[in-house]
């Protein structure tokens, strides 16, 4: 099956490979073909560091003229940290470049493709081009809807409840689905809770993975500044913490949370902390996701504004019942079913012994 | 890949084709090959009628000496409304029969095997006989439990809700979903409803599927003979209808529901409704299944005396939230997650736009 979708495949697993590491980047894989032998092979490792077809080119040396390269996304024909791969492409002698995908950024747009084309390079677009848009979901987002990608996670059980009729929450799920959740605050940019969660857990909200991980910049939603200055995400430096009250909230318990190095206050100029002028001042920031791990008040007005792009449900074989046990979306909803919130699902999966069940909003039919 | 996992898998696919439509007897399929060349194929029909086995033997006819036989269940050995199959292979002169699972009723059980080999015939057990158990779980279930196989339905949005805050319901779920509940109905040997869903709702409980369906024996448990007696379950004569109440429900009511010609009233010698009690009697009356469609009062206490063998959970791709809104076992519940009822997840599969979870009760492991 050495063909085409065998050669960009393996440039999507190398992509793949660095999902959350190259940020604020997309992750890019390359592969250079010549007479059916792979003669380099390369992906954007960091930010900063030479981009995919940099090292795949590399190692082709002068080997690559007269070659066929594979890449997932469009080369970059603007000079940022490092010069345009286009060039390094064209320097090269390539042939012929596969493209899954163009570059939503407007500095690249097809003007990448374009120099190829015009140095008489042949160019072709579009082939595994779903599962390429796919890696760098979050990127792609940022670019074309300018604000950051929002992943709702939450854990339930069969039945849809976050707790037991008393409170009690630890642990529903198994281990296998708190790993995959710790890969996910690696992928993320940035992290969120309520008041309420720092309140009653004191989480740490970094990532702890058996090879380690980044840490998210954690968010924390606090109207009135009521987390203790001894919180885990005030003494625990291991990543930045950003603060967010509402504008009546005490001036001096901020001027104490701002005075610690990695913590910052952002006050809101409303009585109540407005979702979207958060995603706005995230988006100014250069975060382009947000990994909300609640709680249900948080879930809440994420979910009925529909400020969200992908909900991520944990379920575990367990039935807990109860009138006093929580679902996660119980704040606000609806009086009748028509009126509800529609996703779609898009995967489903075993982890361990729970379901983990992704959805997306329900694409709206344009007529 | 025509070796003998192809040959038995046509044999299961036979009984599958049945499901439903042979109660009280087992769904059985079995194929005839000599010289890599089928020679006869049957399935059990309908109670009453000939068994698989002698339905693929009389299309191989005498081409049959010599032959091999493929059966999901083991052939039976006792007279009943039909002579014993063991009798009909051996006469046949089949020289090696594969069965893929013993019959579990123990006027059988091994004993058809016996014959068989007592005659000569050569005989393997166990191909493809998770498959084949599961064609007739309920079948099995109740030859091992001595008590009906129960199956939980229950249609909630991705949040958990079964209505909104309104306490509307309709359509949670899609139309593919609806038509699969209609599959197991026909599937079922009795449908199971509380009273406030016959008051709330007034429904039929009969199978509506596009080639027609049995009805299951509709149940509904009814403490104090509270349903109208112009409800659709004691009008619609479609299907036997079972009332079952409390020791002190009134007995002019009784007298009126009883009268009615499809319709039979069980008095249980309780203030309250003991579900061991009801399974005790269904099973009396020979009913190896029952299919509980709620509402959450009835499924809540299925769940918490852990009466239950399957739970279909069909999830609609909706977010309803809501404080008033209901969960399918919002009754009873645990203080603590560890002190919950454990489940396996079994099988998960989309229908339409819906999920389509199947939980069974955790397997207990045995030291």
């Amino acid at each position: 099956m050495k063909d085409e979708q065998f050669y960009m495949q393996h440039a999507i697993d190398l992509a793949k490979l660095t999902v959350g590491q190259t940020r604020p980047n997309p992750s890019v894989g390359a592969v250079v073909v010549k007479d059916g032998v792979v003669i380099g092979t390369g992906t954007h490792l960091q930010p900063g560091q030479p981009h995919a077809e940099v090292y795949a080119l590399q190692q082709a040396q002068e080997q690559a003229s007269g070659a066929t390269m594979f890449v997932t996304l469009e080369p970059c024909s603007h000079y940022g940290k490092t010069p345009p791969c286009a060039k390094a492409v064209i320097d090269s002698g390539i042939k012929k470049v596969y493209v899954s995908t163009l570059d939503p950024n407007p500095k690249v747009a097809g003007k990448g493709i374009q120099w190829l084309k015009d140095e008489g390079i042949e160019v072709e677009v579009g082939l595994l081009e779903e599962q390429a848009q796919d890696i760098n979901q979050k990127f792609f987002h940022f670019m074309k809807h300018k604000r950051p990608f929002v992943t709702l996670k939450t854990a339930v059980s069969m039945d849809g409840k976050t707790t037991a009729n008393s409170g009690d929450s630890k642990w529903i799920t198994s281990i296998e689905s708190r790993h995959d959740v710790h890969v996910y605050r690696h992928q993320h940019e940035s992290i969120l809770v309520g008041s309420k969660t720092v309140l009653r857990d004191d989480p740490q909200l970094t990532t702890r993975l058996p090879h380690g991980g980044l840490n998210p910049t954690r968010i924390v939603l606090d109207t009135n500044l009521s987390i203790p200055i001894d919180a885990n995400l005030l003494t625990n430096d291991q990543a930045e913490t950003i603060v967010v009250c509402a504008k009546q909230a005490d001036y001096k318990k901020e001027e104490k949370i701002s005075s610690i190095d990695h913590v910052k206050v952002w006050r809101m100029d409303t009585e109540r902390i407005d979702l979207v002028e958060l995603l706005h001042r995230l988006k100014e920031d250069k975060i382009m996701s947000v990994y909300v791990e609640g709680g249900s008040t948080i879930h809440s007005e994420f979910i009925q504004k529909e400020l969200f792009d992908e909900i991520h449900l944990y379920m575990a074989p367990k039935l807990i019942g109860g009138e006093f046990s929580k679902a996660f979306y119980n704040q606000l909803g609806f009086d009748q079913v028509e009126d509800s919130v529609q996703v779609d699902f898009k995967n489903v999966e075993m982890l361990g012994p729970d379901l983990k069940i992704t959805a997306r909003p329900q694409q709206k039919e344009v007529d």
